[in-house]
């Protein structure tokens, strides 16, 4: 056979064992979302390309994956004068879950609660070039909420996210937090004109990758004036930043207060920031926030604080939202207020694999029925179902090997204990109960099986 | 705006209430086939075209959708003489988990373990007219175990299917059996020629459509001569078939042991079903299992024993499966012996719905802590992450509104208990819980918050 059984390029299979690790990732944050009264959402892999078209830029648009016309519609298609690939399909698959979720507010607004928090955790599809560690399916793992204002969400958002990390065990991250108007009243008030903000955006964002020298030179490059940006790099470097001695929120807090008081956008940028960190002070989040006026981030949908989970430990960072209260208006008339945050659930899963986190030997199957001969094999079967019944995991190995044999196969799928019922132990109403790992093995009548297995599997 | 914000044509918006439903029914499923043995396999939703196709029949093919390619591969496939939808698509959406499978055994065969037993629960895809009940996207649900011959494989099987259809509670339901053998060995006894098998083959399996007449004029209408109809309906109704009076396992299969004798492929077949009777006897399936001659299913693939879940209260099928050593091959050498079955969950999802068998009540949100003013919203949110981490799932309302107001947002979210934290109560440091649906109240000390919500939320 000449055909290839590699998935397609850039696509991945999860065999078993890598199935759980994610899941294991995926119910952890799916438990702590709704333990803060998220609820779950879910959209459809397809979407119309009129949907999808428009949201992400021109470079976005050529990543999504559209899906081809049949039968007429594609005839038809083909048969113009200029071929174009938005006439040959109608469809794609989605590229984020922003879009939809926008969509969806739109369309149901009148069924969904005023407050509309939702979490979903689903791939996406992007027609990039595969390599190491970006694929063309990958998995998404969002939490917004829609309908308000208040800084209490971006504290709850915040708190949900400190305690997944928490329970991840990633105890050694910060989310970074800044607000989209500290950065426009830090242009207002170096001097910076509009038609530069983003110029001068992009060059701060980069602090963590080049350095103090490296922004100035990159603003400069960027033809920022040199007056401008000696003022902003007065106030950039006016307060201990995150992870320098002497930062603290309040100090930078306050230095902002300060610094950026001839602004209106400053002065209620401040004031959602002391909010941010007055309401978040008993949660989780307290002690992973950090005030950090370089943080810009690129989307400029962004309206209000912004944050980023980042780390000393590795580059790059482990997710990032912020409130975009004009966003959700991409379907429907008016803004509607909304604040989220996409966590990088594909880069903390190569983490923890890593790092070793993932807890490999936890067993999935708690004990293997043996199987001796036909005569004794509907009996091990009806030992199964009570087994079940009492809430155990049972394999049955499936035919009538050799008891070597079963044994070998028992521990290449890590299952800690066994149970042989063989002709003598049926004629005496009884089981052997036996631990792979210790050797230890003992007989007891049929009726306490699930006691012993529960007994021999439980460690020391 | 004149973009619509519905999803495409035969796609589906799942709101958080509708995926709780099906998140129950999925969960249901996962949880008996793991305490089956069974182990979770993911496969990418894109699949390589040349896996595909050639897969499902010409009527098949044409259901995959396709991908289309991009750039130069688009541009080329476009300046073609004679432009094919194969040349402007390498990759589409998979069809079903079946190939998927089967590719995935190919391709890591010698890393899996010697019995594979695993399910997948996930979306396929189709481009089928979308109508009522019948959808572009939707959820399949297979089981299916690889590398053993055995019977015991078929009840485990089928023991998993009786758990699960008890679990929801469908008790109203059977699992036909009957074997690729008996029906190649009714052939043989009845004198029909190979080239009239499968024209045999539909119109029997159309009994409960349109009864015994039906049948028997079917099989004329295909031209399959009268003495061996005259013969094939001898042995289908020479003993009561299922739901009919008198109808038992035990004297089917001795009916059938007599009327096959005469076939070494009708006595294969009745040394299986008697191995697999007696192997379920013990398990919840002995009560579901009919021997059923009628049961054809359409797939040319079964080689063995093939089930169906069928129920005189709901037309058509929960579902189907068999025993197909053959399949898995396409992908590689050698045949493997496999065995599985699909369950029609998204009928399942239907008919549950239909039958009010879904517990809609239920609370997703144990609590949700009203806001009193901006003063004691950071206490009321760290009261939030003290209640979270005793356990409970806890909603904060976001803005500083009216009491009332939160009330009502409170009952229309189903959330049955609510605190307040008012100045009077922060002062004293007590908590003020309240049941909405008693209208009970009570103030406590802050530390008694949990107990406190625990109390009131337990009903009577």
């Amino acid at each position: 056979m000449s055909i290839s059984t590699k998935p397609a390029s850039g696509f991945r299979d999860f065999l078993p064992k890598d199935v759980r690790r994610r899941q294991f990732v995926f119910n952890t944050i799916e438990r702590v979302y709704e333990s803060f009264g998220f609820e779950r959402l879910d959209t459809p892999c397809v979407e119309r390309l009129d949907t999808l078209l428009g949201k992400y830029g021109e470079e976005g648009d050529q990543l999504v994956f559209k899906i081809l016309q049949r039968g007429d519609k594609l005839q038809r298609a083909l048969q113009a004068e200029e071929v174009k690939d938005t006439d040959l399909a109608d469809a794609g698959l989605r590229y984020d879950l922003t879009v939809p979720l926008a969509r969806v507010y739109a369309q149901y607004r009148n069924d969904l609660p005023r407050f509309f928090k939702r979490y979903q955790i689903a791939p996406v599809w992007r027609a990039d070039r595969p390599q190491k560690g970006r694929y063309r399916e990958f998995f998404q793992c969002d939490v917004d909420v829609v309908g308000s204002s208040s800084m209490t969400v971006e504290a709850e958002v915040t708190a949900a996210l400190a305690t997944i990390l928490k329970e991840l065990r990633f105890n050694d991250v910060r989310i970074h937090v800044n607000h989209r108007k500290v950065l426009l009243a830090l242009m207002q008030v170096s001097g910076i004109p509009e038609s530069q903000e983003s110029d001068a955006l992009i060059a701060i964002d980069k602090l963590d990758k080049v350095g103090r020298d490296g922004v100035i030179a990159e603003l400069t490059t960027r033809g920022i004036a040199d007056s401008a940006v000696t003022k902003l790099m007065a106030v950039l470097e006016g307060c201990p930043g995150p992870g320098q001695p002497g930062f603290s929120n309040e100090a930078m807090l306050a230095h902002l207060q300060q610094s950026l008081s001839a602004s209106e956008e400053g002065e209620a940028a401040v004031s959602d920031l002391s909010d941010l960190l007055e309401y978040a002070a008993g949660g989780a989040a307290a002690s992973l926030i950090c005030l950090d006026p370089y943080l810009a981030r690129g989307l400029s949908y962004y309206t209000g604080p912004i944050f980023e989970i980042r780390s000393d430990d590795f580059a790059g960072s482990l997710g990032g939202g912020g409130r975009y209260d004009g966003l959700i208006g991409m379907f429907m008339k008016g803004d509607v207020p909304a604040c989220g945050f996409s966590l990088g659930v594909e880069r903390i899963l190569v983490l923890m694999e890593e790092r070793g986190l993932f807890n490999d030997d936890e067993t999935h199957v708690d004990v293997m029925l043996m199987l001796w001969d036909k005569e004794t094999t509907a009996s091990t079967m009806a030992l199964a179902a009570e087994l079940r019944s009492q809430g155990l995991r049972v394999d049955v190995y499936p035919d009538h090997d050799k008891y070597s044999k079963q044994f070998k196969y028992a521990e290449s799928r890590n299952i800690p204990v066994v149970v042989m019922m063989g002709a003598d132990e049926s004629a005496a109403n009884e089981v052997t109960v036996k631990n792979l790992t210790t050797g230890t093995q003992v007989s007891v009548p049929r009726n306490q099986a699930a006691l012993t297995i529960r007994e021999l599997s439980s460690p020391g």
